[in-house]
């Protein structure tokens, strides 16, 4: 069989190692080069059983590829991407360089199920952030049917596994730091990812701000999203919007039950149940939103875009 | 040294082990007798070093202790309240039983640093539930101060560590399924807990609904409550209601960052952070509380209820 | 396609759902029922995203099924494998009922690299305990090459993620109870894998006491046997024996380093490593062996054997 | 009071930490300074509930001292304990420069029940390992009752909490990479222990080979040493020899169950259990030991023996 060759940049990180291992399960895809310039000559255990031997960026054959992954770092990926766009591959590119909220980006937004045909036709995706995939999965219905009440606040509670941190000789990720502990951090919609959500809320025409508080939870991975929703109006069926919304998505599971982190491990899907709420005055639902920061939150999401773009069959390769 | 002889009813639990221990490294009080009926005859090793040996709750010699404390279930408590009362034991009662919200209730709920002078006066407290200790010690300078927006929501998003959910065989608390774990329950403001924070809230003076989501959290220990207030104005300096309110308490700590949990584990007290938030129009104050859920939230706070009961200094015995 | 109609007795502890996902997932079989008589009619969500409904026991369409799975408890398995065989099922039993070791047991033990052929033809067979796998899956190229001294004891000290200790609503497995916990348990000898390991060690000839210590470690999946094996002399390349006795399977990854659980986890493989050790006098070999006490430690390995009873391709449907 | 001021080199780490915390709750001792070179001017949070801020360790003024802790890293610590003896302080040095086993050293080993009367009169002592306490006062009955089968092989298994590592920023002990595993390191009798066990084995005058093999624990704390122990007999009552030895021991506990690593964690004891084996035909005892890598496996045993040298009672300020 002929495969795809595929190039991963920054590719020792945990979502570069996710990629990798996708890559090389997929029935289309083969891994052309995987580049980490610290790691260069050195070979990783990947997810489920795989290796791969790492080359330097600088030496990344970016012309042998016909789409390449950019999972470098924020501030790094950019001209990355330029390079690899420039040597004539396609490019998702995973880092938040390119997103929506940035000044003038104009590279489509790779929310999958929120962008989908405007991704098949595209050389360039950024790729979103973890929590915005989680919450803006979540909110899209709401969004959309304009039932979000006007002016209002949502709230958004998010924990997330230490994976999101990235792979990094930090001594506050450490287990002893992490284990039997909980923390909020990014505190007053000061993080990172709180732009592409706003972006994104207000390009679908809601008025309403978002408020993000992110915390870090002693699991590896999973982000749950816990969100807050002033509504219009009360609806009588809660979940009626996600029901028609997403009926017929291969990879968002609405289930009765608060959704729990494990049931989406190792998944390329997003888990959602909503709730109405009692002894509160104003018409209030709240949504919860599950994912694997890996998987939905960063390279199965990325590879699903990567499906559309290179004509292949959306959900090829990836564990629903 | 002449100490004073203490019961514990509902002793094999987390919160009755936790209460065995205090009482023995307690410098006055002496551990009469603690009761548990599965574990009569049994030897248990509680936390910190030492251990108890059960005897059957029929069994317990109520008219030896001048304190009871009981840790029955919710349900099986109130009728041991009486007993230990009727055998003339004073009585703190850390079931939901007697707690404000129940019908009728007037029995002082033991809030320390709300209810101080009532508690030092009394012969039977109800203390709080572990959920309620944490998010209106972080909201009762906002609830006091009158500061909290008419009509609106307070959104609150907690997570426990399992031990909250108590010593029981019940396979959804198994290791195997709370590891890389995270997930809401009691949704909706269903939870047992509502109905005192929503008693507390009313009696302070407050016009404003509470929104109480629990989640469960892969740690023994810990409680953090993340709190969005929208306020009646925005606050020149946010911590100020509580340096002042909280200046001259023992057990309260305000922090610059955002408290962790293991920074208040096996301590009893109630760490608090609040944080100002930009991209929000509406007034709007984050404000975190962390406690240890059996301390602070539970056998802590009991003892310090005793304290005031017993005539004894308020901090006596209690890890700060 | 025509699928082969399997069906798993005992199926909602944690083998039998891994049983269920691994069969679901499988290219050739398919689930004929699921039994569970404590969850008769409900539904349980499965590793990796499916689901089941469990069906009571007795309500079982035995005769509907080309093979059988037993997940039931010890003791309780074996009137349903006679059960399952007069209904014309091929049978696994997972339990330890049949396994060598018991008094006049004759059914093909399981460990597939070892008992390969007899397996193939076989109608009934016992599949081995997680811990002797990982044992003796380290063990086999030396206990078949007589390399281990004459007389002396192997000593194998090694440690178990807790759903090893099945699905059960017991306190000691409680979350508050095992993290940030270690311990030996089933001491001296004395734990139930004890019998089918010394079996195996005397068939395959070896004249060598065996001494297990099992440890309980504060992880959900994973076993890591750590043995000390004296030697009938040194050898001069140590992994030898491995390398020769292992060249062709697929399930078995020899590593240069020490092998981590996580490595193994989801994967129905064994890693195996060995190391020559430094200021000891007698001849001696560490040897570590890892697999996942549900895929080769269980379920996995459950499935290689009914591949072949089935005369489908051994590797079929199982993660490598 | 007049409190002994005490100074702590190297205190940003894990032991660091958890001298401050000790002598900052010592009846008897105070901080005179805490050095931390990469930590200069910042304050850290102290387990259990204190703070310190760091000062340059070529700041420290090692003359205000009456005795200093070094903690400083392995190979760098030599030359701060001269220093700090030229200054006129007494030491406890933490690190292994000084220990028994190194190549000329003569400085008391401050393995406390070992040797109590040397460190009393001594000015500079070598605080243990984490596991040589662990395995050391697991064997020291046998050792020095000639219990130990001549030219034998004592094979030891041990695993040890992240904590052991020391507070270093390194992507392997990141929680992600922990948590869920568990391996083996220091493999073939390489690990920095070894030696200082080796030299006390031999000084206390037997003939026996030590095998040690530590693992990495996803916990926090925590040492379990499983240790396989030929004998030159078996003994009719197993425990005996430990009974005798340390009858009046204030930091040991004999217990009848294997020890837990939670029932030591931050506690200054050692818990040891015995067990006989069936189905071996060598004389064989299993002895069991469990300690916190922190307190009695670091700055615990530390503070004991600085306790001694200073002439105060020897559990002062040391939770038992």
């Amino acid at each position: 069989m002929h495969r795809i060759p595929i190039g991963v940049l920054g590719a020792s990180g945990y979502a570069g190692r996710e990629l990798c291992a996708l890559i090389q399960r997929h029935p289309q895809l083969s891994l052309a080069f995987a580049t980490a310039n610290e790691q260069r000559g050195k070979t990783a255990e990947l997810p489920g059983g795989g290796r791969v031997t790492f080359v330097a960026t600088d030496d990344a054959p970016l012309e042998s590829a016909k789409l390449v992954f950019s999972a470098m770092p924020h501030g790094a990926s950019k001209i990355w991407v330029e390079r690899a766009r420039a040597a004539g591959a396609k490019v998702v590119d995973l880092s938040a360089d390119l997103r929506i909220g940035n000044d003038g980006s104009t590279v489509p937004y790779g929310l999958t199920e929120a962008r989908r045909e405007t991704i098949r036709g595209a050389d360039l995706v950024a790729n979103p952030g973890c929590y915005p995939t989680a919450i803006l999965m979540g909110l899209l219905p709401l969004l959309e049917q304009g039932l979000i009440a006007k002016g209002a606040t949502i709230s958004v509670s998010a924990a997330s596994g230490v994976t999101g941190a990235g792979f990094s000789a930090r001594t506050d990720l450490l287990f002893g730091e992490i284990t039997e502990n909980f923390r909020a951090y990014g505190v007053g919609n000061t993080h990172r990812h709180v732009a592409e959500m706003r972006a994104m809320v207000s390009e679908l025409g809601a008025d309403a701000d978002l408020l993000f508080t992110p915390h870090l939870l002693p699991t590896a991975r999973g982000i749950l999203a816990t969100m807050t929703v002033p509504l219009t109006r009360e609806l009588p069926n809660a979940l009626a919007p996600w029901i028609t919304r997403y009926a017929h998505e291969p990879f968002v599971e609405l289930v009765e039950q608060p959704p729990e982190t494990r049931h989406v491990a190792h998944r390329n899907v997003v888990r959602i149940a909503v709730s109405s709420v009692a002894h509160v005055r104003t018409p209030t639902l709240l949504v919860f939103s599950a994912i694997d920061n890996l998987m939905k939150g960063a390279a199965g999401q990325a590879v699903q875009n990567a499906n559309l773009m290179l004509g292949l069959e959306e959900t090829m390769g990836l564990p629903a």
